[in-house]
Order: C-alpha cells, then sequence, then structure tokens
C-alpha cells in the first residue's frame, strides 16, 4: 500500500505539547491500567487528555509501545472455530474485558486439529502476542506443556487441562443439574449424546450426570453414552447410534451441547418421537436459541460472557506474575418444554 | 514475558544453509504466492524446503518479512459480531483463502457500532495490516469514504456498498425466490422481518421480495414490513409489531436472517399458531440449525463460505492494484416444512 497517501499519525508528543503537559502523563494516562491511570494525573486532566486524543484519532503505535513497555498490549485468543457460537461469545467476553485494559485481541480458528492449533500458535507468536488464551485445549495434548517449557504466558478458556490456569463453566455440577432434573421427572433410561473425547466439557458434563445417575440409585445401559460432535451433525449421529444400539429405549437424552440437542430432535423426530412427549432432550450452554425452538430446549445456562471475561482477568495474573487460581463459573439449569 | 526463556526463532538463513541453496530460493519458495513459488524452485527443491521448515517449525517473521517485501502478510476482517453464525461461517472462509495465499487473517467485532467500528479499524491498521474486509459497512456510513480517501486497501464482505469492491449473496436474488415459492403456495397475506435498515442484506433482500410481489400482482399491508434485527429476539419482537399492526392477519412470514426467523416462530408459536400449518415462515442463510429445527425451516441458502473465500480474492486484487468486479454469489431456497 502506498503509505504516504497515509496522514502522519497524531503521537503522545503531539497530544502533550497541546495540553502543555509532559508526555510521561499522557503516555501513562491513555497507555496504563486503570489503577495506574489514576494515579499518573488530575480527574480532570485524565479528561482532557482522553478527549483530545479522541479529537485527534489518536491511536497507540503498538510496536512503539512495545519497545517502551516491553508489551504490545496484544492477546491472542484460539478457538476450536468461531462457528460454534458458544465460543463466539465467549470470545466477546474476552474482546470486552481486554478493552478495558487498553489491550486489543484477536482470534484464529485451529478446527481441534493439532497441527492448527501449533501454527496457529506460532502465528500469533510471530506478531509477538504478549500471551495468548485457547479455548481448544486438548486433554491428550502436547502442545500446552511445551508452551510452558518454553515460557510462553498463556491460559485456558472453555477448556480445562490440569496444571494450567483455566476459566471454565463448572461443568461437572452442570451434568449432576440435569441428573437430578430428569431423575426427579421420573426418567430411568438415558441417554448422553457425550461430546468429543479430548474435550474437558464433554468429559466433565458426562461424567458429572453418569456418577450423580447412579448416586441416584439409577443405570446406565451399555451403549447409552456416545461420543459425538459438539455440532447438530453430530448430535444427529449420536442419537441415530444410540436407537439403534440400545437394548432399552430411553426416555430422555441429554446433549452436553445446544446444537448437539438440536441435532438429537433433528434425528428423534425424524423417528416419529415427538421431543417433550415421547422423549426428553436436554442441552447445555442455554444459547440464545434454546428458549425460541418451536418446542422451546431445556438447557444448562453457562455464563460464556464471564468466562471470556474471566479469561483475559487470569492471563492478566500471569502476565504480571501473581499466582492464579483456575476460576469455575457456576451453570443454573433452564426447565422449558423438551423435557418439562 | 521472558523472552529469553524462548527458543531462537529458526530463520530462512538456517534453512538456506542446510539444503544448500542460496536464502533468496527459499525465501521465495516459503513466502510468495502459489504462482510466484513455482517459479522460483524446482517441484522438488520446493518439497525439500517446505519439508525442512516444517521439521524445524519454521514460521515467517511478519515484522521481517514486511520489511523485505513492503508487506505484513497480515489481513484484518471486522464484523458486527461472530456470535452471528452466518459472520462466523464467512470468516472461516476468509481464514481459508488468506492461508492459501501465505496471509494470515485475524477478526475483531465492531457490533455494528460506528464509534467500534472507527476504532477496530485503526488497531488494525496500527499492526500494520496489508488490507481490511468489513462485513459491517453500513449504508449510512462514514468510515467507507474515508478510508478510500486515506489510501487504505480494502473490501466488503456480506453487505455492499455502492462505490466500493464486496463480494455478497446475490439478497435481491434471493428474496425473489421468496416472493416466488409463497405466491406458489397460495399466499396473498405476507409480512417481512426486513433486518435493520443500514444494512444491504436487509434492505436488498426485502425490496428483491416486495417488488417481485408487486410483479406477481400481490400487495403488501401497510405495517407488514417491520425493520428488525436479526437475532432471534429481533425476528421476535417484528412479528409481535405485525401482529400487532396488521389490518388483514399474513398467512406467510418472510424473516431476512434464520435467527430472526427461530424468533418469529417463537413468537408465532407464543400465539398459538403452528408453524408450517397455520402460518408460514420462511429464513434466510440456511444455517445448520434450519433443516434441524423440530420444525423444518424453508431457507434461502447463501454460500457464506464461498463469500468469504471471495472477498479475499478481491483483496487480493485491490493490493496488486489490479481491476475489481463486485461479486454477487448465487443463492438457492431451501423448502421445508415451514412453508411446504
Amino acid at each position: 500500500m502506498n503509505e504516504s497517501s497515509r496522514r502522519r499519525p497524531v503521537t503522545i508528543k503531539d497530544l502533550a505539547s497541546q495540553l502543555g503537559i509532559h508526555p510521561s502523563t499522557v503516555s501513562r494516562v491513555l497507555h496504563s491500567e486503570a489503577e495506574v491511570a489514576r494515579g499518573a494525573a488530575s480527574a480532570e486532566t485524565a479528561r482532557r487528555v482522553r478527549e483530545l486524543a479522541r479529537k485527534l484519532e489518536y491511536y497507540p503505535h503498538p510496536q512503539a509501545a512495545g519497545l517502551r513497555t516491553g508489551r504490545t498490549s496484544l492477546l491472542g485468543a484460539i478457538v476450536p472455530r468461531l462457528s460454534d457460537l458458544v465460543l463466539a461469545m465467549m470470545y466477546e467476553g474476552v474482546e470486552e474485558a481486554a478493552a478495558e485494559l487498553n489491550y486489543s485481541a484477536f482470534v484464529m480458528n485451529s478446527r481441534d486439529d493439532p497441527g492448527e492449533q501449533r501454527r496457529k500458535t506460532e502465528i500469533m507468536l510471530a506478531r509477538r502476542v504478549d500471551g495468548l488464551i485457547f479455548g481448544d485445549a486438548h486433554l491428550d495434548g502436547t502442545l500446552m506443556p511445551e508452551l510452558d517449557r518454553r515460557g510462553i504466558p498463556f491460559v485456558l478458556m472453555n477448556r480445562r487441562l490440569d496444571g494450567f490456569p483455566s476459566a471454565t463453566c463448572d461443568d461437572i455440577l452442570g451434568g449432576e443439574l440435569v441428573a437430578d432434573h430428569l431423575w426427579e421427572k421420573g426418567h430411568r433410561q438415558v441417554a448422553v449424546a457425550a461430546g468429543e473425547a479430548y474435550a474437558s466439557t464433554g468429559v466433565d458434563r458426562t461424567s458429572g450426570f453418569v456418577n450423580r445417575w447412579r448416586g441416584l440409585g439409577g443405570d446406565i445401559e451399555p451403549g447409552a453414552v456416545v461420543w459425538s460432535g459438539f455440532d447438530t451433525a453430530g448430535g444427529s449421529q449420536a442419537v441415530e447410534t444410540i436407537l439403534q444400539t440400545a437394548r432399552v429405549m430411553p426416555t430422555a437424552v441429554f446433549a452436553v451441547n445446544d446444537f448437539a440437542a438440536i441435532g438429537a430432535m433433528g434425528a428423534l423426530r425424524s423417528r416419529g418421537l415427538t421431543v417433550g412427549q415421547d422423549i426428553a432432550v436436554v442441552g447445555f450452554n442455554d444459547t440464545p436459541i434454546a428458549a425460541q425452538l418451536p418446542i422451546p430446549l431445556s438447557s444448562v445456562r453457562s455464563p460464556m460472557l464471564e468466562i471470556g471475561k474471566a479469561a483475559v482477568q487470569l492471563l492478566r495474573k500471569v502476565l504480571n506474575r501473581e499466582s492464579t487460581d483456575s476460576v469455575r463459573l457456576k451453570p443454573d439449569l433452564q426447565v422449558r418444554e423438551s423435557s418439562g
């Protein structure tokens, strides 16, 4: 592109001279986290700095900022796919929390492919991100331990991995809530579309459900728990498998993801079963679609936006070398017609 | 972060010396677009270069690449929200096509807020992107003409804006297909959840529908076309408004977005109407959920992934100063139970 055709960017010096204050004051007001910024100047001065920066359309030059602070104020997020609404909403939380810290965030898809996870990670490191947020950790993955050895700051979101800080929903509790609900409704034959075996979300929601179910005195038929994709196709295939292999027909299906639940509803319907009457279905995440479905879907609400924000707070602690504890946010069950 | 704890990155020189060939050859093989790369070395040499680069985990240093080529090989995309599945799928197309050109892409949300569009644009320019792809153009916006004056390379995706290259669905044709279908089904009283007035998608799909409907000899009742959000809440509110204000009860509703259509279905259902029997509903985009819904949704299929890929091809032409024509990809209507 023709650089010369671009207007010269406004600098910290420009702002400082117009305001008649020291550039370092302007810099701290505009580039520091809220607390530091408050200490840097009077509220009135800070207001004038921000106002002029807005008026003259000042934007920090990240490379320069990097040279000054040793940081680029850039966070990288890697998710399986943004077409999974759950990850898209968590990323909105990441963006919001990053902006509050004067960071900017960007995101890439790994499609849950280990090679892509690695490739996208190296691209982000080449872009000199200060730290990484992974929404696609694999329980059997080798990437996280390697990044840890290389001293690269990162946290996990959405999926946990023992030994690394993560912000997730309390997925085990979520599974337990579904077990309690279906048991109270009198169901005794249940099946689970369990998600991918490499994802802690699927594993924890399923084990939470199964363990609580057995604790209540229930049995789980062999072949009643089926690993599945998290999307509509995965849920549909899981139900087909369950209906073909289960010795006893289930009266309720727990799908560990709303989209898998919608796929399950489609498959049950094509078998001539009416969800909510002939068979109960419960999903997970309570995406905005769940309540709007022609047969409203019962679903475990996970605080997706808050999980994204919590991941940024965790990463900030890692960057500041503070101690970090993983965050498990509480879910709650929304009961609707699909299992009412 | 502790830089010193990072392994020294592998360089072009490292690869060249190990292979006993000139660094410029390695560089052209790894950093050029396919055609150039093919000219740079024999297929066998190129294969050996790529193999070693993979083995030693070589990744281009974008700043260095930028200094060498004057480009950073980075594309920035800005969309209203990635939690809109349509934009998330278009972005997957952007990522795929960018990777084929040895570019990397990243994406940010603007929430359709003009201030955010401007802020995110400046952040991306500060990151020295080679070019921008906007999925959130506003028909009444001032940003695009300004960027054009500043000589910044960009293209539009999803939404068009006269005077700028864009890759979109042929939304007018899409609206016409819905009009033809509902007319043939014998409907004469129709209503439209028209989307946002600032988005060409909503405007074109609606005008395509209305003009074709009138061409067929149909009337559109006053108050039967309602601007709405593109999400489930927007579709639900639009139907509430239509049912309250329409003088004659519609027998069919066209929502210009699948999520709005799902919201419309929810609102109709809460009025005791059975979609597909009492009233027809047709959506737009044919997202994967549409076919899986308990009442499968008729929808206009738009090639979302291809639109994203086409946007990258357009931007590449802009960067190469080649002439560009906007791309309108053909939609087709998927008829299902909601309007069958």
